[in-house]
């Protein structure tokens, strides 16, 4: 059998497999993701065939969003076990999987779960099972989680609203139905009349190649702007929310998310616009007390100097164009006017009181 | 002989003829401009052989940069003079070239005296003469404006200054050495150590492409970035000024620009970071009382939903994405820090005396 990450793929391609569990799984089992280099123009799985090659699709962001890349590394690992590898081998590529991507916290925590099965076998048979076991409950508990999130969220938005958001946040960046856009698309399968503003999130383009492509997919209501734009519509009045994703929380509410959210966010505060963040409580990282301890990914300067993807690499800056391409950046929890979490609505002083770590537990 | 526009040309390819004049100028005169939707790959000149090649060339951006614009309309019209049009025709050419691009307002200031010029001939002969006489005027003024511009700025420019700019404002832009990034060339040019940040400029990365292109031909230090990291890059401290040129500034200081820089004057504002509007008198239109009543143009989706350019046409959003694609945006003048114009450095107050108006006399 295969198992398709994306919820996408289980509402409009595979079928989706409520009983997916080890009994269902041999050692032939493939693993494979939806190319998210090459939306929206095809829509091409990639199997994913060991360790290796999920680091490699994890760096290149063939498979991307917080939530979903924690799923498909422990899915990864899971697969190795089936396929033979020795616990040695299991450690040392979990560690690699641990390192795929430095600000994301969801791949770590993942992980770590992961790490925690391998440390109390007692035999490789036993890892198989219980490895398997434990990364099918990644996976599930994200589409839960992405369920809880939307319902929580799809309460704030109301009929009439006309929303901004940034990257890609949906069916594409979880094994669910999404964060951010999760709340958006629950709020608009509830019957309300909505507008998205999509953000195109240059330099990757996530949102103005997969968000847009996931809204045409369920007709939304959406215009495409250039990231410098959202200023414009913010004093124009268009925008009267925005929602994000978010790739680590610190224990303040501070949190790392796409570049570009923070100036998104200060626009807001600056308009009075409210400004919701957006994820499931695997997001949050009590263990920074700061978002100035979140460690920022840099990444290739041709990502800026040009284009990069399915097209082929398009240079439109001098070849060698010196660059700062942060993958992040971190929004301080002054500017959030409220963290829609899996687990409820929550405030500044929720983060102030600890009372958000009841989230986690 | 062969009229290059844009000072580039004057510095690195063709050699400047300060004796520029109606004597030199045959019915034979070539009007070249460089072709900035080829920059940074390919220098090409591309000959503007009548007045609908040139409306097509300002539609298309092949020249651009609201000075440089009216300088090259101008020049258009003193040509077909020369080739022998009629004065019913030059009339008519004069109200298409008027219209050709809605937002900046030396264009219009510029067809004007053209027009007026027209309208007190009293023969065809005498028409020819002094359509170029005036044009060529417009066009040596241009680079006497851009030189006291550079003037007035570069002393607000201190060595170890890292300044950010949006858009390209060089000499790519005017007929003499810029606005804005002419300013940072003669502080540069001065011996100051600077360090530039620049803006990519989507939808048409007027600063990735173009204003890169300069600062490695002036040898200039400088990082490109994406539009969506001025905000963390200003939060980080890394920016401790900004400067912008400008397509039109309304009686009351309010000013409209490339897209993007209403975002930079609120991020500037927020951050308290110096923020410099820099342009000619030609730029001011006190028949605007605020910028409400500038006129914004809309342009093409296909700008948004790709790449336009000489790599061809790029599209990475699906084929019918709706857009929203206004060219500039309008910042009022409570974020301005100063106006940098060529008969000095103003103040909001200035433009509430109308002090500001000498500047036009």
């Amino acid at each position: 059998m295969t198992i398709s990450l994306s919820s996408l793929s289980l509402k409009f391609s595979t079928p989706y497999d409520p009983q997916l569990s080890i009994e269902t799984l041999s050692s032939g089992t493939e693993l494979k993701i939806l190319d998210q280099t090459l939306l929206p123009w095809k829509e091409e799985w990639v199997e994913l065939k060991n360790v290796e090659a999920c680091i490699h699709a994890i760096k290149k962001l063939q498979v991307r969003g917080a939530p979903l890349i924690g799923v498909v590394a422990s899915l990864s690992l899971a697969k190795s076990a089936l396929d033979g590898a020795t616990i040695g081998q299991l450690e040392s590529e979990a560690q690699a999987l641990y390192e795929a991507r430095p600000t994301a916290v969801n791949l770590m925590i993942c992980i770590n779960r992961m790490k925690d099965v391998l440390s109390s076998l007692n035999s490789k048979t036993q890892a198989t099972v219980l490895l398997l076991n434990e990364a099918v409950r990644h996976f599930q508990e994200d589409v839960t989680l992405c369920d809880q999130i939307s319902n929580v969220g799809s309460d704030l938005i109301m009929s009439g609203d006309s929303i901004l958001t940034h990257c890609n946040t949906g069916g594409l960046a979880t094994a669910g139905c999404g964060t951010a856009l999760g709340v958006i698309k629950k709020a608009f399968d509830q019957g309300k009349t909505i507008h998205v503003y999509v953000d195109e999130t240059r330099p990757l383009l996530q949102g103005g190649r997969l968000t847009t492509w996931e809204l045409e997919k369920y007709k939304i209501p959406y215009t495409l702007i250039t990231d410098s734009m959202a200023g414009h519509l913010m004093s124009l009045g268009k925008i009267n929310k925005i929602l994000v994703g978010c790739d680590r929380i610190a224990k303040n509410g501070d949190f790392a998310n796409k570049i570009g959210t923070y100036s998104l966010a200060v626009l807001a505060h600056h308009h009075r616009i409210p400004f919701y963040v957006v994820g499931p409580y695997t997001t949050m990282d009590v263990k920074c007390l700061t978002g100035g301890q979140i460690p920022i990914e840099q990444r290739d300067a041709k990502e800026v100097r040009g284009l990069n993807g399915a097209m082929g690499d398009w240079e439109w800056a001098p070849h060698q164009a010196p660059v700062y391409n942060p993958s992040f950046d971190v929004t301080p929890a002054k500017y959030v006017s409220g963290w829609i979490l899996n687990c409820g609505l929550f405030k500044k002083s929720d983060f102030e009181s600890g009372r958000v770590e009841s989230c986690m537990l």
